[in-house]
């Protein structure tokens, strides 16, 4: 861990992750929850074994005793969809002080995908190499334009404004109203280790958009170093883990006592049956 | 306040609040707080004196019991002011599921201004008539070229790339990243009176950016008409209280005694001593 | 809903839960999912549908969008363990201001039961009557004995101090130090439809101590009459849903593959292979 | 701060606090607050003179931004006013798993003392010797009882129930419904520097209770050694600090312009009226 404090991780195309600083690591998780079952953890002795029952068993306190802190450069976009998770603190840069960088989010090769159809949220195929240059030249034109117009308002450049009066441009709050979600912003961002974890399983997740599932995917990589025992029960029980509804639990029950179900006779919906199916990885009818 | 339930108020040139529900008001309050302290409230048998006495010495958790909520339109960098308060819910229009009006926010009149040299964060005199239509011009072209390119990313109105294969436009979570935040966003936005006051002890405050003002402004409106004793009250000892730190009372205290203070002899800074000055609408040396 | 607004539902032996008021219900959490996913959402024409889909892909946020407020008479004990949830509003009555009841919680019947040996947080097999009634009394008589010293100390009925400068009594925030945290207590407490479940999933889980689960037991009816399509949905996706971790996921999908795994080759623990075949009610070697 | 980290500090009859960790100090104030303002802090140059700054005007998310975790040994009753400060993280110890040992806080000397006339939550003078003695003895009667009681219950020392079959005690969770608020629990807390700050502000103010503001004075020499320009500012605009009510500015402002003012026409309530007087320490009519 401390070989990556400080360290910028590269994060698209000019955003970064650096880890600021920490306090805690899979120890203090096992310290707090012996405070808490006192004498009563005497019989899960093993440190590694602890974390994974309480993970299992969503113990969830002793992970809020680890605590780290991170500089993430990230586009607007992505730190609006960051935002909502509340648990966390934020010292984010001020653009009603200080001029923002010509520094914006433009997706590239695979990343630029058509619309899907039956998810209304997401990403189907990426779309042709020659369309791809098309998506990239018209976002970068269009965020170069914009910016143009920001330091035209702001009169840093000099002469936009013909008159002398005009010498002042209008305030930077003003100004960068012009600017796209695409462009940077960054921000320190402290969060304790059990909040960590949801923020990962909801945008590690695929259904999480491209951009900041990115961040996430990295974030990741630094969990693994930091809390290795946590990291792997994050997975074991978090990440990989599924959710069966009590209707799917009881088909599944009857499927293993040996009971062929058919979706009419499942009580289940249409769309349940599927995900169901597609969960246990079977060819039901 | 049921007269305006459902009602758009319009804020700014696109923006509107609207209260969507409540519960409770200054009654609530007051049944709480008489649930806390028991017959210990007898003595304030008044439910107005009540309410300015929880005020005055920040007994704050039964104003927690009036909630409130509001349908909002504003633009996004409002909304990425307004996020900052975490305690509250949020249910936001989500660009990856559906597609952006060309609606965007532009500052009129006195709302355009140039940057202030003393405050970093704010505005000084508004520009000339000229400037201004220069400015309002700059920023309409420059959001109206943006949803071109939107719509274009989209491939929403057809035709905007040449070949076959281009005919489905790429995702909806793509193509709003060329959109600047002046654009218009709207979410639900449930929250407490408690934290609510704290909202507006910010966010109508003269050092809050203009633009999140404006929809502060029209909240206190609605905060009169929902619980007018706490209004009362958060008038008189929030929005027009001052706080003295303790080497300010010393001081104060040495002047009502007839003592003639000078600055170099208050203890005080001179960014402090001048605050003092202005405070007290006195005329220091 | 409105029919049990304001009756006080008995709990235990001196406790209740009232409903004081509420915002919203079923259809709020549906306005605000349709906010949030504009016209994303037409394909899930079906208000309860919906509800189904939010609360089986814990997109929890439109269900904060509903609010109650409750009126809780509970044993001390059992707020401590009520109060851990952070996210709602409390407004305890203080026993620094008022003298508190001669109320207290004494366990009755089967409710007396012996320490669990297997876990060490439960009770197991209730005591003989014969027993019973021995800890009854024994419970009864040390809770009485306590407000006989706390009167005495508060100097309420007289004469318990011999000398007149005697006369007034110790403060009270002093003398309740000497109750037991079997006393009653009560509070307003205010929280959010998603905060409320999550209460729900571990209060009135079988591993929750007794008491709080006979009020979140009473909890759930109210939810029911308030919110049916959610307490439905609640119900199926939550309370009995099952959570399979991955390596468990693995070892069910080779299992329907037609496999034969003894716990030797699943690569669980000895703890979770039983865990695994209580939940899937299988008789695995 | 390293030197006192991991040290027991005492608190009351059995209580400690004890440091376990911490994550930056003054200089993580300072760094966060950079990144917000850019080049905008360039002017405040000084580290101290903009911890200062941002105190003094409530810019505190920088101040979320330092961590610490303590070890805490408190009784129930001051931990049930702790555990109000929802903006932490705690992990208690648990009368569920395991046996509460015989420790319970008993006040001695001036803490004893008689019931407040004119604040209905607070203690005036203290009671004789004698009288203190009396009390002593029966708050520490009381308590022992209820841990005989205790112990009986859990039938850990054996014997208490005649017959066989009540070899086993009933639950730990059930029996430890006895014992009074006085006795003694212990958790590990862990609360950023903003959020202590608040605490510190309600809890070591003259109306906390006595037994809490002990822990109070304990944590503000500890914040003193950790984050001194922090602490300096603390005292200054926060603990030393006064609210003046926009009509009691009004009221001074004309004083000092010369004007002599009767309560009668000073627009304030008495209670309001003689609390001015008391913090500019005037001798009003």
């Amino acid at each position: 861990m401390d070989a990556i404090l400080g360290q910028e991780i590269r994060v698209l195309d000019h955003g970064f992750i650096r880890v600021v600083d920490y306090m805690g690591n899979d120890d203090a998780v096992v310290q707090a929850a012996r405070v808490s079952y006192g004498t009563g953890t005497k019989s899960v002795s093993d440190d590694r074994n602890l974390i994974r029952y309480l993970l299992r068993h969503r113990h969830t306190t002793p992970f809020e005793m680890a605590e780290i802190k991170f500089h993430v450069k990230l586009p607007i976009f992505v730190a609006r969809q960051w935002i909502r998770h509340r648990m966390a603190s934020v010292n984010e840069y001020s653009a009603r002080y200080s001029v923002l960088d010509r520094e914006f989010y433009v997706p590239t090769g695979d990343a630029i995908a058509v619309q899907s159809k039956d998810n209304r949220q997401g990403r189907s195929t990426a779309v042709s190499i020659e369309q791809a240059e098309v998506v990239e030249r018209s976002m970068s034109e269009s965020a170069e334009s914009a910016y143009d117009t920001y330091l035209e308002l702001l009169n840093e450049d000099s002469g936009s404004f013909k008159s002398n009066e005009a010498r002042s441009g209008i305030a930077r709050e003003l100004a960068r109203a012009v600017l796209p979600v695409s462009y940077y912003t960054q921000w320190y961002w402290k969060i304790d280790l059990h909040n960590l974890m949801h923020f990962l399983e909801l945008r590690a997740d695929r259904h999480a958009q491209y951009e900041i599932r990115r961040y996430a995917e990295e974030l990741l990589k630094i969990v693994k170093a930091w809390v290795p025992h946590t990291y792997e029960a994050f997975v074991d029980y978090r990440a990989e883990a599924v959710s069966l509804s009590g209707p799917a639990l009881r088909v599944l029950r009857r499927m293993l006592a040996g009971e062929r179900i058919k979706e009419s006779e499942s009580g289940l919906s249409g769309r349940e049956w599927r995900e169901l199916a597609a969960t246990l990885q079977l060819d039901l009818e």
